[in-house]
């Protein structure tokens, strides 16, 4: 197990005594590749790592998976259940050997499927169980340089196959191919996985979430374009939006309106400034511009080990921002039935500022 | 809102008043997609579908989602909340309006988050969660004839796709290399997603769930390939195991045992027996030819919507075998630090018997 794992291990196990917390149970999650690099299928089958107070850590896992987790034993006791075994009934047995067989109170990984947590409040009636992440949100928010440089890099990875993809014509392709060319180009810069990407053409682009359609892109159409993929286990997030032929002045209007709010966010992000505050900044330029009610979502998210994690651009949020946090700045207007605009760039709080991590253009892209 | 979705919703609702529930929370989910065709990413934002036992459900979801989810207002009412409201204080909302503000009994998906269930039950202490699959698992384990076709189409393309990977030869590549070649086959085939192919190459493939690695592959080594892709919602699931070059005389006497173990399960399907036996059918081969602690994992799991999913072939699990189901037949015998060696089909209970899915040939594969 690599140093930084046995450090963080030994944070986590810090705040579990501050928080006065028997034990936190990990699942397979962001949560545990952070703790020990770990990752496999989140499945049926039960993987669980589960960290007392003081002293090693367990990781329960399938007897047929314990091959896959060797490499832990010098920080972690490693117990396997067979196909027949209950790994529940094995998970109380290692509370009790850990010498606490009736916890009080415990952290469970926020995504862990219900269905566990279910099972682990009916054999240990007595615990209380709590979000994980009351523990492990404020170390993985805030990044260290290794962290940062993997994400700059992801970043660096995104925009340049976006780069590739603008090289060829978009009017006559529909969104699925334009976003199968996209994921091409991903594969071969060598990404290890890529989940999400969205091309919303015309219309479709005032859905922000919406999937990529078999819609054919025609001249005239703006298109949202909204991609990331995982590089060493670490999210890029980037959204341009391209104009196929001459834009009319409104969608200039638009573009402009939203790369401003870009901007301004940018420029409130400081060290002990509010997230709530970083979105108001760039909601401000928005609403002035008339176009308040057409930005219907919050200003951005934390990225890291997930594509959404705290900490979240988001009125309410008064979590002051912190050097190394890393977020999205993604304002939009959607005007629907004709269409939306975004512009996402991944920032990051330095000792005296914002810092974007995403290298690409803010100009106006006309594509044919 | 599609004919057959209304049905199976109605189907639910009257499983609901069977089992004396006041409702299902369905997050995103394959259960939600098996109820009303959506989907979309499971992320921090809430999307909820609340299912009363009778009357219209409702969809929860984000505002600026519901562009996404229109099309089902015929069978759903939808609720959108705003990024600053707490959609599970809107949850409380709807339950109130659907006339039953302090529900006592709540099915919640399975796989919905731990953290959304501990908000839920904060938000209503006098509910008892249970996990919704008492109501779904039922129905979904039970394949219709529109399912088995297109299951049966998500296995005909992989063996495609595995077919032509064939035609390459396997010394000198890496693990991960081949899997990428095999993941591009899949991506022209026209599989949706492809989310995990499994390539063990000697000792590697003694570890059934091993990640491919940079290993190379050699002259003399076997190679587990366990490759599946989903298809319009349903998932293909394969393993061969193939040599690379002449097979020692062990492998043979191994690679047939397994055949033959895979053989015997099929035989042993019919309507009323039980999952567990068929378990048995094939692991009384392999313990008759010695290999017996070397089959380390239950024989097979049921496929769907989700690559694992009820039932499970298993000992200890005697639910009996009923026309439709769907599971895979999957022995293996794994030696550890030598080679490990699996067959996969994907095979279903018929009126009389068992028929498999996948169609692609049990001798044994030589590769260059």
């Amino acid at each position: 197990m690599e140093p930084w794992y046995q450090q963080r291990l030994r944070r986590v196990q810090q705040s579990l005594r501050e928080a006065d917390l028997d034990f936190v149970f990990l699942t397979i999650s962001p949560d545990l590749f952070y703790l020990t690099g770990y990752t496999s299928f989140v499945s049926e089958r039960l993987t669980l790592l589960v960290i007392p107070p003081e002293g090693r850590p367990t990781l329960v896992c399938p007897d047929f998976e314990t091959g896959m987790v060797a490499h832990l034993a010098d920080g972690v006791d490693i117990v396997g259940w067979a196909e027949t075994q209950d790994p529940v009934a094995l998970v109380r047995e290692t509370l009790a050997s850990l010498g606490c067989p009736s916890p009080r109170r415990i952290a469970m990984s926020d995504h862990a499927w219900a269905v566990f947590l279910l099972r682990f409040q009916a054999a240990l009636p007595a615990a209380q169980f709590v979000p994980a992440s009351c523990l492990l949100a404020p170390m993985r928010r805030v990044k260290d340089q290794d962290e940062l440089q993997i994400l700059k890099k992801a970043q660096d990875m995104a925009v340049e196959g976006f780069h590739q993809l603008l090289q060829q014509p978009f009017a006559g392709r529909t969104e699925k191919q334009v976003a199968a060319a996209l994921r091409h180009q991903f594969e071969v810069l060598g990404f290890e996985r890529v989940e999400v990407i969205l091309v919303g053409s015309g219309p479709n682009g005032a859905n922000p979430h919406l999937a990529p359609t078999d819609r054919v892109i025609q001249r005239g159409d703006a298109v949202v374009l909204d991609f990331g993929a995982v590089y060493r286990g670490y999210y890029s997030d980037c959204t341009r939006t391209v104009h196929v032929g001459p834009p009319s002045d409104e969608f200039r209007k638009v573009f402009e309106t939203v790369r401003r709010a870009n901007q301004a966010a940018l420029a409130a992000i400081r060290p002990g400034v509010s997230c709530e505050s970083i979105d108001r900044a760039a909601r401000r330029v928005i609403e002035e511009a008339g176009y308040g009610p057409f930005f219907t979502h919050r200003l951005g998210h934390g990225i890291g080990l997930e594509v959404h994690e705290e900490p979240y651009m988001v009125e309410g949020n008064q979590l002051p921002l912190e050097p190394g946090m890393t977020f999205t700045d993604e304002p939009g207007i959607y005007l629907p039935g004709r269409f939306g605009c975004r512009l996402e760039d991944v920032v990051t709080v330095t000792e005296s500022g914002g810092a974007a991590l995403t290298d690409y253009t803010h100009e106006l892209i006309v594509v044919d």
